[in-house]
């Protein structure tokens, strides 16, 4: 599955690039593939890997602040693999042009 | 923390009430505290107890389709309980008016 | 369609009840059949009516602060109308017994 | 404003690449800068701007189904622009390092 996810650390300011930091750091040691994008961030696993990230990614939260809100996005789709560069492929082979991305 | 969730079995027509009557009965299995809204059901519990209802719900959901998109809104607030609710009373308070729920 | 929402002013502190009621004023005002949940608002509507109901709230909660993260989820079902108590009627129907709600 | 957000055209089967190619079609037309990521698209507007792509996403994706889920997460930071590669780069500059993007 493609998950997106963006956490938000509330009461700390308007401000938490250093805080979303802490989180790209927990990704990157997963493992797991993953994009970055300005309003949350895409990774490949199955639900134990991705839902054992995001689980990491709120004790990193926590210790910013009491209360963190965090929107998350699946699709799930049953034996595909690769997709964080396959499904905007696909739109640009319908397209016939490629996209911003 | 508070998991509002909704999960739509794609490619199985536009109506699938009976669908989610599945995820209901593994909600109301677990025993975690719930209430169900037009647009998804909220469940209360740490982040161990909602990822497990949620995948369960994945695995329910799959027997009716090969593709799942899921949509999570969290809401983590550090020792409090019985928010599904408090959060409701406390703008009621506010207001100084009961709201329609 | 239906419109779940929900607005959070950023470096507000950790609660915002005060802030979330403004919003239940302006919906309140707009005439909209709505439901407050623990984890937003639902509003019934279509497109031009839900969306300036949610630039209205945007507008009462920049007041409160310069930045306002906002996650919206909507199910658009054309010709479709009270579908607020309808939906969930209609799952109660599948399982034969009343929900949490 | 930063707008993420998602259509999926409900009982059109697993695929709809071609329908999201639709979308696109009306974000390019609209002149917002945008970006597609493998989970939905983001746009840089006000709300009007955003809102009013938004709908016509949904005129374009009622054409193939009569029923639509769409989920929008918003980022709105007043007066700031240029915040698509923005947001990412200040995170990059935390971490020190660049991150798969």
């Amino acid at each position: 599955m493609l998950a997106f996810f963006s956490m938000i650390p509330l009461g700390t300011g308007v401000s938490f690039s250093s805080k979303v930091a802490d989180s790209i750091r927990v990704i990157e040691e997963s493992g797991l593939d993953y994009k970055m994008t300005a309003m949350g961030t895409i990774i490949e696993g199955d639900w134990d890997e991705v839902s054992g990230v995001i689980g990491k990614c709120f004790e990193a939260m926590r210790k910013h602040s009491e209360r963190v809100s965090c929107t998350i996005k699946i699709d799930d789709h049953a034996g595909r693999r690769g997709r964080l560069s396959g499904k905007i492929a696909s739109v640009e082979d319908k397209l016939g042009h490629e996209v911003k991305k």
